[in-house]
């Protein structure tokens, strides 16, 4: 099976890509190739906006938030112009914690997102996939046609509670490799600070340590997409945190009232260079 | 048994206390009112303070970072005048991850802080303790006479790693309070973002989910010393970040050189009035 290119034929603007997104092209950002920070979004009443900033706060590595809206807005600096209720491919509408019928996937949110809403955008680990694939260290998950989710994990360790937000553990997404490069990988997306950064944990210790060795040896993902772990050649399962944390920790806090969030996989493309959030000079 | 009152014949100031710690007349800053604000010691070699700062980063309930000092300088200026190196109670001294014969809670380390030492501050939940006795809630190691330092535990719950610090758990303090008096101590702690925060678990199911409940319901601290949780008033632990946490991941991360910490209990009381360190007007 070749490889597909590692850039598109002709490369896309974030402007255009955001558009692919909301008139339906694109049903995923996973994959892409283009060199932008990719965000979580999660839409929330305003009342809950202080605890969920601190619920960030308390818990960076996977809540790293890059820019919250103010209520009822629907725009952010990090791409102007953009209007976070339809540039994303897919939304999740939730109401007192539920899912609703109507809000499973959908392509658009204006009629839920009202003045009372406030959007949170976090950090995703799609934006360091670019780099590590740059290095020399695609994902796998990147290279398989059709092009698949990375597989997400629930594991054990608890959230730091803020507020109404008690509830909740730690998602990891989990990537693939040779444990000969697990340093390298390491050292690459440590730079990242604000994009979940380094590994949370690495080889099957570590899954041992956040609770999901059965479902990682057996590929039960939580979200995402399987895509096997080859101990043949020596790779073994790292992971990183996920932005889907925060929308699980929402869910099972028990708040009242409409949210939004994307679906797993489906994130906000940012105007921001890659570049722009890697610190230089990070040694492991 | 009367409680003992909450402020000394004679109020001490910070200058005072370091002075009561330097020569020795105190042994341990516990259950002090004095409204200062306490801090954990760690003194690295500066080659590791990239990473240390990065997991105090990461790992920000655990290991509030408020100051670093100059590689050799053992000033800070959360307490202009005091000298780190003999101003704590007790240190202890480690070399390549052991701790030293000479080095086992010794009352100066001016001859291990050499030019190279780096020394870091981290925020200690004995700081919310008096605002906690203030409105009525004094924690129950405070009260006891002789006083005792408060129950800590080592949970189960993983750090997130950085750099050479990839191992290490959790530490946590206990204080029991009654169930109904949770929200309010809860409330009360949440403004000492730097200082802990807010609880991070409560409750036997919390004991549960940090992975420790049989410690608990035994009462086999990992560190301090046992206070009893009376169930039949209605007593449950409730479980803050402590700063024993980074001094335990940098023991168990197998780091190369002499590391500097102060014994569990012997802080470092600086000039900052509590008062500066509490957000005002925070909701549950």
């Amino acid at each position: 099976m070749p490889s597909p290119p590692l850039l598109p034929p002709k490369p896309l603007t974030p402007h255009d890509l955001r558009l692919a997104c909301r008139n339906g092209t694109y049903s995923t950002t996973t994959s892409l190739t283009i060199p932008t920070v990719q965000c979580n979004l999660l839409v929330l009443p305003s009342r809950y906006a202080p605890s969920f900033t601190q619920l960030c706060a308390r818990n960076p590595v996977s809540c790293p938030l890059l820019h919250s809206t103010l209520p009822g807005s629907k725009t952010t600096p990090l791409a102007p112009g953009a209007n976070l209720a339809t540039d994303l491919p897919k939304y999740n509408v939730y109401k007192d914690g539920k899912l609703l019928a109507e809000g499973d996937g959908i392509a658009s949110v204006e009629k839920y997102w009202t003045e009372d809403h406030v959007g949170f955008l976090i950090g995703c680990s799609f934006s360091f996939e670019w780099r590590l694939a740059a290095a020399g260290f695609p994902p796998k998950h990147t290279l398989c046609v059709p092009v698949r989710c990375v597989p997400m994990f629930r594991t054990g360790v608890p959230l730091s509670p803020a507020g109404e937000f008690t509830g909740g553990c730690l998602v990891v997404s989990m990537r693939a490799y040779k444990e000969e490069d697990v340093a390298e990988v390491r050292r690459i997306t440590r730079a990242f600070r604000r994009q979940h950064g380094e590994p949370v944990a690495w080889g099957w210790d570590g899954a041992r340590m956040l609770g999901i060795e059965g479902k990682v040896r057996e590929g039960l993902v939580d979200f995402g997409e399987w895509v096997g772990i080859d101990g043949e050649v020596g790779e073994v399962p790292v992971f990183w945190g996920c932005g889907v944390t925060p929308q699980v920790a929402v869910m099972e806090s028990g708040i009242e009232g409409v949210v939004i969030s994307h679906v797993p996989g489906c994130m906000f493309v940012t105007d921001v260079p890659v570049e722009d959030e890697e610190v230089s000079g990070l040694k492991l």
